[in-house]
C-alpha cells in the first residue's frame, strides 16, 4: 500500500513520521521526539527526579496536588456540570455506549469559568512547560464521568495516535493532566498505564471512516492497538495503576498506552482531563486526509 | 403479594427463611444462620484467628496455599480443559456474552480426574469442615476463564440468593473455595468482596423466568441486588480485593456480596471454583416453585 495520502492536503513539506490506519499489518516503531525538554530553560514545580521519572515512564502521579478546599470547589462545579448536562443534547455531551448516562463533557475549559481557571492554574502550567519545553495551549479538555455500578471500560489506546490521524497533531509534544475529583481506588475503574510504552508507536490497522468521532467517543473501534503489540508493551513495562485521593493529578505523555476497566462499585470516578499541546506543535491537516474534527474536540486557531 | 408459593412442592414443613424474587420492593433482612460452627469439634488447618476473621468478614484469603509445583500441575490441566472446551458444544461449557470465547466450564469435579482430586484435597476439606461444622459435599464446581483483553465483568451477587431460589438450598451453610491459577492483580478483574455483607440478606426483585440458567450463566439479570442495597452494604463494610500469586485460595461464604470488573489487560485470570455445602443442608425443591436446575449446576443425589 502506498504512502501517497500522507502528504495530501497539507501546506507544508512535513512527512508523516507516525503513519497509522494505513497499512494492513500493525507495526511498532520508535518514538522520534524527545519526551522531556530539560534544557529549554523553563522553571516550575517539578524536581529533576520527577522529570526523569516522567521521561522514563511516561507519566507522573502527584498525590494531594490540590488542597481539600480547592478540590471541594472543583467537585461542586463538576456536579453542577453533570446535572446541567443530563438534558443538554449538544455535541459536547457524550453518553455511555448503549445508554443515556453522561460519559464525557468536552470543552469545559472553554465553556466553564471554573475549569477555564483550572486549565490556567500556575502550578499545572509550570509543570507542563517544564516537560514540553515551551509554552502550551489547551488542545482538548473534558470531564469523564464514570458512574458507579455501570461505568464501562475505556479500552487501551495512545491518545497521540488519534490526535495525529484525526486531528493532524504532527509530533509527540503534548501531554494530558488528569485531575481526580473523587478518591481513586484500584477497584473503581482507575486509569492503567503501561510504563515506557510512550517510547514506542503502535501503528494501527483499519481506515478511519468519515466523522468517526461521532461514535468513537462512546466506544473506540479505529485506532485500537492489536493484542500482540499490547502484549509486547506490557512485557516490557508492566502495568501501573496510580491511585490516590481526590485532588491528586496524573500527568501523562500523549503517546503512553492507557485504558481502564469497568466500574461496578457504587463509587463513581470522575476526572477532569486537560490536554496541553506545545505551541511549537500546532495542528496541521489530519493525516487521515479527512476533514478535521470539530473545535470542541481539537482546538484550532 | 402472598407467600403461598414458598411451601409448594416440598415434602417438609420448612418455611422460606430467605424469600427473594417475590416482592415488588427489595428488602434487607438479617442472616438467620451461623457463619462458623466452632463448637462442632472439627479440626483442620485454620487457626482461631482465621475462623474469627471468616466469621466477621465472610471470607478468608490464603496466599500460596498450594506450592509452585502443585499449582503448575493444576494450571496445565486447566489449559487442557480450556483447549478441549473450545469446540465442545455441551451445556457444561458456557461462553462469553455476545461472543464465542469460553467463560466457564461446569462440573469439573465430576468430569476431570485432577479437579476431582482437588475437590477432595485434605487441607481444603479440613478448612471447609471447620467452618461449616459438618461434613460437606460439592454443590457445584466450575472453572472461570477470564481471558485477557476481553474478559467481561461479573456483576454483584450473593451466590446463596440464586442457590436458594433456583436450586432449593434451604439455609446459609455453604461456602466457595476459589483456587487462583494465574497471578491475580488489582487490574485483571480480581474478585471484589464486601466484608460483612454475608450477615445481611438482600431480597431481589423480579420473578425468575423458566430455565433462567440458560442465559444467567452468561449474564445475570434476575437475582441482581438493587443499587440502594449495594450502596448500604458498601457503606458498612467497604470493598476488599484480595490478590496474590497463583496457588492462593479464597474461601468465601455463600451469602457474601461479590463481583468483579472487566479485564482489558493482557493477563488472563482463571480460577477453579468449588462450592461445598453442608450435608445437613441438602437441597429441597427450588423456592421459586420451578423445575430444579440440571445436576451439572447443582448436585442432587
Amino acid at each position: 500500500m502506498s504512502n501517497t495520502n500522507t502528504a495530501l492536503n497539507r501546506n507544508d513539506n512535513q512527512i508523516d513520521l507516525y503513519p497509522s490506519r494505513i497499512h494492513d499489518k500493525p507495526t511498532i516503531t520508535s518514538r522520534k521526539d524527545p519526551v522531556v525538554y530539560p534544557d529549554a530553560g523553563f522553571t516550575g514545580p517539578l524536581s529533576k527526579e520527577q522529570l526523569d521519572f516522567f521521561e522514563r515512564n511516561g507519566y507522573l502521579f502527584l498525590d494531594s496536588f490540590f488542597s481539600e478546599e480547592e478540590t471541594a470547589g472543583l467537585k461542586e462545579e463538576l456536579n453542577k456540570v453533570w446535572q446541567e448536562s443530563a438534558d443538554r443534547r449538544v455535541p459536547e455531551v457524550i453518553r455511555e455506549p448503549g445508554g443515556d448516562e453522561v460519559r464525557s463533557v468536552f470543552a469545559v475549559h472553554r465553556d466553564n469559568e471554573i475549569f477555564r481557571e483550572l486549565s490556567r492554574n500556575s502550578r499545572i502550567v509550570g509543570a507542563v512547560q517544564q516537560i514540553l519545553g515551551s509554552e502550551a495551549y489547551i488542545h482538548q479538555s473534558r470531564i469523564n464521568f464514570k458512574p458507579g455500578f455501570t461505568g464501562k471500560e475505556f479500552y487501551w489506546h495512545s491518545d497521540f495516535e488519534t490526535w495525529h490521524v484525526e486531528d493532524g497533531m504532527p509530533r509527540m509534544r503534548a501531554l494530558s493532566c488528569s485531575v481526580a475529583l473523587e478518591d481513586n481506588y484500584a477497584y473503581n475503574g482507575a486509569l492503567m498505564v503501561v510504563p515506557g510504552s510512550h517510547k514506542h508507536y503502535i501503528s494501527c490497522v483499519g481506515r478511519t471512516p468519515d466523522e468517526n468521532y461521532k461514535s468513537s467517543l462512546r466506544k473506540q473501534i479505529y485506532g485500537v492497538p492489536d493484542n500482540d503489540s499490547l502484549k509486547w508493551l506490557v512485557e516490557q513495562g508492566g502495568i501501573e495503576m496510580p491511585t490516590g485521593k481526590a485532588g491528586s493529578i496524573l500527568l501523562f505523555d500523549c503517546n503512553i498506552m492507557h485504558g481502564s476497566n469497568s466500574n461496578i462499585t457504587p463509587y463513581p470516578r470522575s476526572n477532569v482531563f486537560m490536554v496541553y499541546n506545545s505551541v511549537e506543535n500546532k495542528l496541521v491537516a489530519p493525516y487521515s486526509g479527512q476533514k478535521p474534527r470539530p473545535d470542541y474536540i481539537a482546538t484550532r486557531d
